[in-house]
Parts: C-alpha cells; structure tokens; sequence
C-alpha cells in the first residue's frame, strides 16, 4: 500500500478549538471522524508513544467525539429506544458504554451517554451522523424533544500523572470523580463538565470544553485551556499525544468501522452486559436482538497475539485462517506490542474456533502466514 | 497552515474497488466523504488538471457517492417526505438533484436522485449518513421500506472526450442519455447503470459499478471496468482525476459542509427552483421553509472573483469583508483560476452586499485585504 499520502484539507474536514495548537505541536498524521479532524500522530513513534502514555500524562485533541444532545420532555424515552441497555436507574452524573443499535440489530454506534439531567442528554459518538438517526427517529415519532450538537469540543488529558495534573489545575475535587462519573468546575468563569473516562488503559479525564461562540472565532478560550494544562503539566512531562493503537488493543477497546461495524450485532461485540434487559423496555432492533440470542451467534471480538516481525494492520484488515486454511476472521486494528513482544490484533472470529489457546494463521500484506493464537480482552497486563 | 499533513489509513476510512488503481496511478491526495476515500490529486497540479479537463476526458473514483437504496410499498413515500422538490412526476430512468432538509429546513444533503423504479429509489448522497436519516424517519412512521446502502460504487468518466470514449466501449446508445438521465448497459455479462452527470462543468458521466461482492475481495469486476476504460482511454489522452476546485467553483457547483452545511437553508443556496411546490406536499421542515420564505433570508451563496497572486482556501475560510470592513461572508473553496487570471471563490454574502458587482475585500491568510467583487453563478466562461 502507499506511504505518506496526504489529507487534503478543507473547510468539510472542520478544524477544532485545539488544532492551532496541535499543529503547533507538531502533528504529523491526522484521521476523520464525523467530520472532523483526528490527530493520529507527532513526532513520537506509536512505541515511544505508547511507553509515555504508560508512564506520564498526554493531553489529545478528542472534539471529534461529537455530542448528540438531547433534550426535552421525551428524551429519556427518545434515548431509551435507541439502545437495548436499561437507562431507567441511571443517575445524573453518570457515563454510560451504550451500543446504539438499528432496526436489524446492527451496531450503528457505541458511544458514551452523559445524563446531565433528568431531561438532557449528551451521546458522546463514535463515527456515524448519530445526530442524523435521533432526529430522524424524533420526528418520525413525534417527540418531544430538541436535539443538536452543540459547541462542545473534548479534550482528554491521559496517564498514570493525569490525576495529579487535573487536580493542580482544577482541585482536590478531581479526585473524587469515580470512573464513568463526571462533575461540573468552574474554569475562567465558566462552567466545564469532566468526566473520569477516556480512550485508553491508563487513568484519565476528559474535559467536554464548551465556550467556543463560532466555529472560526472564538477559539481562544480553548487554548487558554490547552496551554494551562500544558504548562501545568511540564512537571508531568506532558506531551502531545491521541489514542494509542498499542494501548487500546491490548485494553480491547474497539474503534466502530475498524474492528465492528452496522453488519455486527452488539453480541458479537462482546457487549451481552449491555443487552441482558431487553425484555423490559422497548428499542429499536429489539425483536432482531432477541431472535439473534435464541440462535446464537456465529462470530465473536476477540484478541490475536502473532508471531514475526512487527506489523501493522492499515486500510486492509489482515485475514485471518483456520489452521486447516479457512478464512475466520480479519484483522482491522493490529500492531506490535514492545511489551507482550508479540504482534497483537482484534478480529470477530467464527465461532468453532473462538476458543482462548485455539491455534490459527495471520495473512501479512506479502502474502505470508504467521503462526497465532486466541487470547483473552483485555490482553494479559 | 501546517502542509503534508499525512492521512492515517484505516478500515473505517473504506477503500473502493477502484483504490489499487488509484494507487497505482500515483494518487498523492486523498479526502474522506461519508467513511470512504475520495482522490483529491495525482501527479499534475490543479492547473494542469483543469486545462487536461476542459480538453480531454479524465476517470474518477467517486465511490464515496454512496447510495442509500429505499425500495418497498413507501419508497415514494418516504422519499417524498425527506425534500421539498416535488417527485409526483418523475419518471423511471430520471436523477433528479433535490436538496434534503431537516425540521429546521438546514440542509443536511443535496444528493442526486435516482428512480430505478416506482418502489425503488437510489439517493447518491454528498457528505452525511441520509442511510441514518432515512431508516429514522421511516422507523418512527412505521413506513413500509427497506433501507440499505448497496454495493455501488460510482465511477465517473468526465471531459469533453467522454462521448466518445463511453461510445467506443458500451456502444452508440451511450448518445442517447440525456442530462441527468440514465440507462442500463451490460457489462461482461452484468448490467450496468451509465448517467450523463456528474460534479464538473463538462460533459461526463457516472457509471453506478456494481458488483462487489465483499470488501475486500471482489474487487476483480471493478479493476477490469478501470482496465477497460484506461485501455480505450489511451487515444482520448485519459488521465486520472477527481473533482477539479477550479473547474467546480467555476460551474458554480457547492459542495456540502464546505459551501454550506445545516446551518443554511436551501433559498440560500440558490435552490429556490427546488422548493417551489412547498405547498403541493408534506415533507419534513415545510413549516420552517415557508416561514423563511415568508421573512426572506439573510444571506446568499455568490460567485466572487478576486486580485493578488495564486491563492487557496483550505481548512480555515478566507474571511469576506464589506468596503467599510463589516465581515459579510467567508470563502471555503477559493484558488485560482487560469482562465479567468483571477482568484475565484464561493461565499455566503449578507443581503445588503449579495448584488452582482458589489466591491468587497478578501482576507487572506497573510491577514493581508485583497479587492474583489461579486460575479454571477456560474462564473462567465
């Protein structure tokens, strides 16, 4: 496959509150994700990277996680028929994990859902137009509800040190958010939701910053806040940074359109927690949820660890055979581990051969088979 | 702005069947449009592309044209429901251009339509997930369709030798589509939808390829239709392309979330022809569209061309002030154009400034003021 290919940039690929300063920093590859810029990497290798982030603090530019907001007499309802996970006892102030289903139960998001109050929700999305699909269902149903995305712009701060640096800049509080817990602070006199949380294995927080008033003015609240916290953090050794594909595979978090997307069902997933209530409220895919766990699935997310020199899995997923030279799975998020010292990846795998210590091959880009075996998700610490 | 920015290649960012070709042919660009790659330039500059163009015939891989296929007892229906253009009398065989609103009346698309049959309809979407916006709908009315983005990928065959090459690979029925018609022709034994259409201002088509069977395999039909056409191509002086800024500004053609997005309506965008039977149909945002009917709006995409050296817009807009310096507009597609020797742009210009020849002033990245003025769409040829 082709290097160094490059983004054209335009106005449609929207630029944050944070890209003057992480271009600054010396971004050196970015991603697109609801329609908006990722950084994907800066001067660090992913290995060095990956050490860091194991090590110390990273702030990462996540505005692309945009929020669906939902408010209104109906949104509890709205929100509630479009995911099969109960919300019915979530309190405010929670995170929820939420998979986002379709009509054939077919994942069409996984997002995490804030409930800033009884009747105001923020759906912090993966990749799809989940503003789109909510609207669509509001009006189809006649809701009452309001739903928008608002100017808000995550900004993660991630590390065993990003405890320490969020409370030298916003308090003791900071410390007594539990993980998938937000609290409000104040910061220059305005009001900041942060929650424990992020794309990563290690401790961490995302700041949901709000107060950017236009998309190209007003971005200088936004980096009054990225400068304060890497000032703060020089004695934390801060460094620029994004979600590391080393850590999130061996964490086993997925990315929806690499390792699932609208073709798998929230079981395959690995998300059965999140759908053991469907009996008792009413969603979207729920009839196609049920006839597919009374039939059982035929494939299962699951860790890969191979052998051979260090790879990594790009635009094309990686086949993955049987030791008997059937295809059962495919590998769209892969890379080597510096610690496990083997390369890892994440691939649905047919479901005779889904079993952890089950032996199998991983197709390279040259064409050649390396040996591999199932392990468990999360990889071994 | 930061340049050579490298795009990060992953599953989510889908590969098309025509991608290896793309590849090979040199591509050092790409965009990414609704969660797939779009080329946005090989070897020659923007200026040799646009005169190669204007003079011979170019292949594109717009696969990122993605289609949301709504068959079934509502397809009409449903379709109907999503855009104020009246569909009552289109024939099978028709594209139709309809902008599609929300309850606001914001444009959240302006796809081409296809009528493939009276219960079978292609939308051949620009940037957002209609696929999202359409099942939504439909579910929340208990519509009776089915909704799925099929296995089609448009490959476009533009430039004024277009004709002709299209002629001496499917035949002389090719002369008998007419503009924003289609009709089916074989292909190696599968049948083909052929356009006369496409994002230039010359005469091109859109080959609607199917017959992909799986991501990534079954790439083989869609090579050997690239093949067929590179091979027949040589004595037309072909040459691989993609949508051209300069010849598109020129043609006066918007592209969504760069030109507009759902923050405008469609009166604003110089559709007015399309939302003129806003009375004969119920579709969703008519009460807000007759209400800005009523009020007038406020601002209005126009054509500007303006002084100084070679400039282009990229992911931040040139800023459009008045005489006496009131912002009135922001340019998102500006370059140079070679034929008119001056700059070119698209801009959203407030009421008391939208007439023809109205002088303005452009701020460039330098922070520097250049002259301009307001020209008519398209721009003069």
């Amino acid at each position: 496959m082709k290097k160094n290919i490059k983004l054209n940039m335009s106005r449609r690929i929207r630029r944050t509150p944070f890209t003057n300063k992480v271009e600054q920093c010396g971004v050196s590859d970015f991603t697109v994700v609801n329609h908006m810029l990722l950084p994907k990497g800066f001067k660090k290798s992913v290995e060095e990277d990956y050490w860091h982030l194991n090590e110390h603090v990273q702030i990462w530019d996540v505005s692309c996680q945009r929020q669906v907001q939902i408010s209104g007499p109906d949104a509890q309802k709205l929100v509630q028929k479009m995911t099969p996970r109960s919300i019915k006892n979530m309190a405010t102030g929670k995170c929820f994990y939420i998979p986002i289903i379709d009509e054939n139960a077919g994942m069409i998001n996984d997002p995490v859902l804030l409930k800033l109050d009884d009747d105001m929700f923020w759906i912090s999305i993966a990749d799809s137009d989940i503003l789109l699909w909510a609207k669509g269902l509001a009006l189809g149903s006649n809701f009452d509800v309001n739903i928008v995305e608002p100017d808000v712009y995550p900004l993660a701060v991630q590390g065993p040190k990003s405890e320490a640096l969020m409370v030298s800049i916003f308090g003791e509080d900071i410390k007594k958010i539990k993980f998938f817990n937000f609290k409000i602070f104040d910061f220059l006199g305005t009001k900041q939701i942060i929650a424990r949380s992020g794309y990563s294995r290690q401790d961490g927080f995302e700041i949901y910053f709000k107060g950017f008033e236009e998309h190209f003015n007003g971005v200088e609240l936004g980096e009054k806040l990225w400068d304060i916290i890497w000032k703060a953090g020089q004695k934390f050794n801060i460094s620029p940074g994004c979600p590391n594909l080393i850590d999130r595979i061996e964490a086993g978090l997925l990315s929806y359109g690499n390792d699932f997307t609208k073709e798998n069902n929230p079981l395959e997933c690995n998300l059965e927690k999140y759908c053991s209530e469907c009996e008792n409220h009413e969603f979207i895919g729920r009839e196609a949820l049920k006839k597919i766990k009374l039939e059982g699935i035929k494939q299962k997310m699951r860790g890969i660890l191979f052998e051979g020199e260090p790879c990594l899995a790009t635009g094309k997923p990686l086949s993955v055979y049987s030791e008997k030279n059937k295809k059962i799975g495919q590998i769209a998020s892969g890379i080597y581990s510096p610690r496990l010292k083997k390369n890892i990846g994440l691939s649905m795998i047919l479901k005779d051969y889904w079993d952890i210590g089950q032996k199998l091959n991983v197709e390279t880009y040259d064409g050649k088979k390396r040996k591999g075996i199932i392990t468990t998700l999360p990889f071994p610490k």
